[in-house]
């Protein structure tokens, strides 16, 4: 199949994919209907492949993407920018103090002061539970409110890039290394995949990549079984939105606090630390009373329940039970390894070696999904625009 | 009217501004003629007019512009960092530490170093009373020299965000707010305008806003006070030079330091907090010193001397003393609102909030403002350049 | 002689260098031949060419280069930067904690991580001795197997920005100022040049400007001594390597401890400050240990040691015994000048006055090297790449 061929197969798939409206905003996967789910996955194809085919995607000839990163951040950070590099918008670095809980009217007027001639607004917030979907949800009203009242002469577009809640650019990267592995979403129906806490000796790490993984495969019926030592739940209300939509996919979702059931006969296995849902949602609260001395406390007792769990790694043992003993395995970097960054981790160091390339795959979806989410979401024909593009044929580095 | 008629008017007054040559750098307003800042009005409303009709403004392939800030920023940096890629440049943020007061041979090295391939340099040093405007003169005779003695291929444009005596991005940003308001600037003959001091809780404002708005409103005949208490007064050499202004072109100056009163039938006010001038004159001796002990001490008196002008607040009352009670309100943001992000603070909370949508719009000029020095500094002709700029009609974002 | 003949003449030069393959990386001079080393000059001629006569050198319409310093920088991250932007292409920093010295499979991971749209990773790491190169090799090869895995679309070339080894962006961007200033590279044969250790009261300044001078110009035939005090020797392997490259380019290299004997009769003379070899050697082994007091107690005995040098400074005296006493004087700058940035430096306040305009025209070829080992990196036919540069005839700033 010629490049053109190929494309032109992504581009009328893409034109099956039916929605009034992309939305301005990406915050959420269960806000979207699986048309745009499917769209977003087309779009980022598209977008790669025109970019090994040295063509370029130059939409924008001037633009601001704001890059706001409440949190540390290597990988999508750098995805972010990559993205916005592709279609032709310059990034510019939001830095406030880390710490800062900074909600409300201060946040809604920066949004505004930051946002004149700006395109895109990714943002990480993604530490405290309860606040980081607030959080963006109250830039993207301002920003709103901002265009509304003739301010902003464009509609920025929000961009979750991990909230407390969902972690949407790193679930549809996931999605798309899957489709790809699999030949196809259809060929998702009825797998089993297995979304499992694993120990790490660190704390705090977000619940929205668990939350992210499970409720965009419900959507795809996948038999999804989450595994959890107790007391390390996800949100209720986003456990039992899982469950409901399994149910209208034809899919399943499981709870099972044994990793051992878990695994067994699994075609996937995604196991990954979080911390504990009792002690994120402590650690809120004392944070927002300035609490130094209980936060201290609640780390020791975080570290303390993590450590009665150090049979959770995702060992050759467990890989054996997988269907064949061949589960694809996933993580979304960088991965506790034992005996490497950790005495005891995540993962088992000679697993994680057999799938290493694997798993450079899966994140190298990433900026194209980023760049398919701010295609979408700014453009309200994105398939004429690809076509333009294809059309055009502009290298990208000169030939 | 369509958009290339309005294009068009804007294009002929702009014919009818009269100067030889605009000058590379743009550090004070009283540097410039009047065509000079009515030129810098019309080249921004030009490229607003493009930007919101989907034309591109992009002047330079490739180039760049460096943003060098010796105080934190977010509004001016913001803007700063968008008029650059409006036209096609990309900043490089050069950061030295905050404290430091590095002039001479050193600083006159480092500017030469940064500007090999650099079209304009912006400079934030507002810190210390009798140094900003200084080095960012030596920074500008650095690349002069540079330039002349064959280093440097092209003559940087050296940009004033803000330095000990004036803030021309935001002034020029608020008298563009004004020329909207009252329909023309000749309307603004005759107009009273109140540059007030007002109540914060905070340390070391500079005294460069009011300064700003005082040297460039009494060249355009406006009715202009300065009320301040006693003690808080303005470089005397700028206070005088603003009576001298205003006599020129059919206007009035006038200091008083009683809020009321300035207030009383007034058309616009902007009362904003900034530090005692003695204080600030004090402050760069001690600084340059390393007297951190006398810093200390000196910050504690500062703090005093504002805490008994508390009633030097922007509120209802005050505000109903105005024109009609509806005088326009100025800031150039962010605010100390009372009840909000202090107990006290410059403005009452339903006085700003009234205004809120007012603010942004006055704010959002400052991109375009910095874009239209930075194209009158670079190109002699520039009427030919935008006209160029509409006939290409090259979108900015692909349509 | 017009723009397009001089031009013409550089692209024919170039022509006449005959190589399969510049290689995907420039980490040490060495590594390459004498041809593509004169072709890096000849590019940088021309590209230097084209941006002064106002033309776009623009190669790529997306892309972006990391921008990976691991010690602190003003010029040559400058440069880098506007290399990468001369040619199209954004700069994204990425910043570890400097002290850190991560090796191995984290570094392998992070190198891929950013490198899935990358074109270049320009990377600083000097200050451990016996680590900077390491590592250098590290990341190719990590982007290596990246790229012939599948993983990244594109090899991103990578550039070495300073070692522990070589500084071959500043050793060739000072030939490149030797070659105008003697008119041919032919006329650098048997020409003095006098690479000295010169005193200076800071610590821990790296080696590889140095090494990287003395091995590039004993590749041209020059009369290279290297002088400096007992124990402030070079990687001896370097030294080696340098006596080698002599013989087979008919120059000469010599080592003495006498810096009147080293100058007399120079043509150039290059005298600037390194650490002692010996010191850092033990530096990186207590640096890897941890061990805070013995690296404290180790920067007391270098500024110790230092400090019987004084009288190595380049002063007016030293210049008297050069050729006619008026050898060309080099330095990378910054450099220590006796009596302005200390008591007693490198260089007396005269000399360095004298030569202050020479040294920024040397410093200003920085960023076309730079972005000449990029286009060659990238390009298997730089010239048929060069030619369409010049044919395209697009203007850099809109003319």
């Amino acid at each position: 199949m010629t490049t053109t061929d190929s494309l032109q197969k992504l581009l009328s798939e893409l034109s099956s994919k039916r929605f009034r409206n992309y939305g301005d905003d990406f915050l959420l996967t269960w806000e979207k209907s699986r048309d745009q789910l499917e769209a977003t996955l087309l779009v980022a194809e598209i977008l790669r492949e025109l970019y090994t085919n040295n063509l370029s995607a130059k939409l924008f000839e001037s633009g601001v993407a704001v890059s706001w990163f409440r949190d540390k951040s290597t990988r999508t950070r750098y995805s972010f920018q990559s993205a916005a590099n592709l279609l032709g918008l310059t990034v510019q670095d939001f830095d406030e103090e880390q710490s800062q809980i900074t909600h409300g009217e201060a946040a809604k007027e920066t949004a505004t002061m930051i946002s004149f001639l700006t395109e895109v607004i990714g943002i990480r917030d993604d530490q405290y539970l309860g606040e980081g979907h607030t959080f963006q949800k109250q830039v993207a009203s301002a920003v709103q409110e901002g265009f509304k009242e003739g301010i902003l002469p464009q509609r920025p577009s929000v961009l979750n890039l991990q909230c407390d809640r969902d972690h949407p650019t790193q679930s549809m990267s996931d999605l798309l290394h899957l489709k790809k592995k699999f030949e196809g979403l259809s060929n998702l129906q009825g797998k089993k995949i297995v979304m499992s806490w694993a120990y790490s000796p660190s704390y705090g790490k977000p619940l929205s990549v668990a939350q992210g993984i499970c409720a965009l495969l419900t959507r795809f019926g996948m038999d999804v079984v989450l595994a959890y030592p107790q007391g390390y739940n996800l949100i209720p209300e986003l456990e039992r939105l899982c469950a409901k939509q399994a149910t209208k996919s034809g899919g399943h979702f499981r709870i099972t606090h044994n990793m051992a059931q878990a695994f067994a006969d699994a075609d996937i296995v995604y196991p990954k630390s979080w911390a504990p849902y009792g002690i994120m949602f402590k650690r809120t609260r004392l944070l927002k009373k300035g609490d130094t001395k209980g936060l201290l406390e609640l780390e020791r007792q975080a570290l303390a329940q993590n450590a009665k769990h150090q049979d959770w790694e995702c060992n050759e043992k467990m890989m054996k039970l997988t269907k064949n003993g061949r589960a694809l395995y996933l993580h979304c970097l960088p991965a506790d390894v034992s005996g490497v960054n950790s005495r005891k981790g995540e993962v088992e160091q000679s697993v994680f070696e057999r799938y290493r390339f694997e798993l450079f795959k899966q994140a190298g979806y990433k900026p194209y999904i980023i760049a398919a989410m701010i295609l979408l979401s700014k453009f309200e024909k994105p398939k004429q625009v690809l076509r333009t593009l294809l059309n055009r044929r502009a290298p990208r580095l000169m030939a």
